[in-house]
């Protein structure tokens, strides 16, 4: 009987309601914007000394409109929530509640948002993924009670996602101060 | 209060239980293993004219004991289960309810069972996934009630994966046959 | 002998110049951008009847311009020259030459085309590339002479990563069209 | 000049012919299995105390059984070899020689290698190809001569697809001194 509703209006995507639960959703959790600015500024500053925190932002904002990050932020968050209230069938519940080395569909769903901007971006998703700096020590912690097994990867691969945009821009701008005209729309 | 046993054994994974809960799963959603060999079969006559519904059906049983596969099925039925039962946060919930063209999270579940068998299988997913012969045609038709969503993608994935399976087995014994010593354990 | 003026001048990527010998090699390859907009056309017809080749074509353009789409064209079809003047090592020239049904690069080159416009263009990736319509067919048929081993999946994925964002954009403007504000640069 | 012999001998893929040559060239490109197995020890040694280098040897071996490995090291060693040379058409041929870092085909090919043993692997891969660690810092040394655009990043891969397969037999062995019985053909 949920979403009487709909039974109603006939199902139409609305594409603003989806790019917004996807911020909200990432705000309920506890993971601000620029906490993921912050994971690119670590993973870019060593190739560009002159990135600037706005970039860095700029940069999430972008990757946070993209339709397919949408999708996989939205379903990670519900896998860990339900996880979290013991919600899941057994023993998906325990493996994920458990942060289980051998499930990997969180690095899927990680990864899925990693390859809209290409694949130079696997190396930087990895790194992060393992040395857990930053946000990602937080939502990695098992101490803390809510389940992040989701979340965290997927916060990592934003941040991934993020910083191969910025090579790609950075590589046009460099192009333009040499008086070339670059590829305008490489990435967006 | 959810799992009260959790809190007192400690949690350690059993991979028998991640095997059988996916082999019950599969069943309770109504996909039987003869159906996902028939499209094996589908797939892979025109290649091996003797090939054997018994061979199909052993391919496919394989398939099933690997756990990336597991992991992908168990979480992909999961999320049918939740959005039939109008549990999923919105718009995650009416995007998979139903089954929105720009939500792909279930063809990167199902890929993921694809890849565990190489690139030979894209093909085969691919081409399933657009014709839905056999029982994909009955779980993709949304007339009937439960949603499946993940699920067509998850079985046309695993047919595919069976079919390369057989592939890189078939060579095996072409090579035998031939005299030759091929690598035993290539694809398992 | 190899390139002396780059022992002189430092290498800097100029990315007009990828984007400029991807359309020649295609060009040289005897595809047309024609060509793989009729794939698109023929993938995308029922879905959008009003879609008319115009928008194909501006669509595989669009793709076109993307680097890593650039990068996979350029080094399949390297590839597939090197094998048809039988330079590369033994066995690699042997199952590159005779498309070697095990051999599964070719799919990999292809997908990471197919997965700079996400996950919703998997199927039609498979599609294309089991049933081979239009363009592909000739790609494909071995008695011709030239090796497009690589060539003829390529191209199937630049087709179906053109009708991804096809999909994309039409979401977009039935939004429009619906009073709404639709996030604008979802795809480019 | 092109393979006279091949117009008489109708081809058929000899996989242990594709085997050998796989470690041939990894032989001949200065790659040992033990440096291989070393990345694995670095990677796996703090999870299982208790692993030795032989088992890192094995499981290297393992890895390199696989089709799918195989083709893709020999793809990546053709294309540094004919870099090397001087003989790639323009621009790739700078862009590999000059391991441009918005040419990502050398990742795609390495993550085609990880894949086989499913997504646990992804982090341990991204890891190893950003520290460079061993093996890999003297493969990325460009003062050095040899192109090894796609072998670094390969040796990563095979290294952490060595690491993933451990972890799956860790947890069988574990399950069978519970006194369980494991599903035994989880991963080969």
């Amino acid at each position: 009987m949920e979403h009487p509703e709909q039974e109603k209006i006939p199902y139409s995507l609305n594409s603003r309601k989806v790019a917004e639960a996807t911020r909200e959703w990432l705000h309920k959790r506890g993971v601000t914007i620029l906490e993921i600015a912050e994971l690119v500024m670590m993973l870019q500053k060593k190739y560009y000394p002159g990135l600037t925190m706005e970039e860095c932002i700029d940069n999430v904002e972008k990757v946070l409109r993209k339709r397919e990050v949408q999708n996989a932020v939205l379903t990670g968050i519900q896998l860990d929530l339900l996880a979290e209230q013991g919600q899941l069938i057994s023993p998906l519940q325990e493996m994920i509640e458990n942060d289980e080395g051998l499930y990997g569909v969180d690095e899927i769903l990680a990864f899925s948002i990693v390859n809209v901007y290409g694949s130079i971006g696997f190396t930087n998703y990895g790194y992060v993924d393992k040395l857990k700096p930053g946000v990602l020590e937080r939502l990695n912690d098992k101490s803390l009670g809510p389940v992040h097994t989701f979340l965290d990867d997927i916060v990592g691969a934003i941040a991934s996602a993020a910083s191969s945009r910025i090579a790609h821009r950075k590589q046009s701008e460099l192009e333009e101060a040499l008086g070339e005209k670059p590829v305008s729309d490489d990435i967006v």
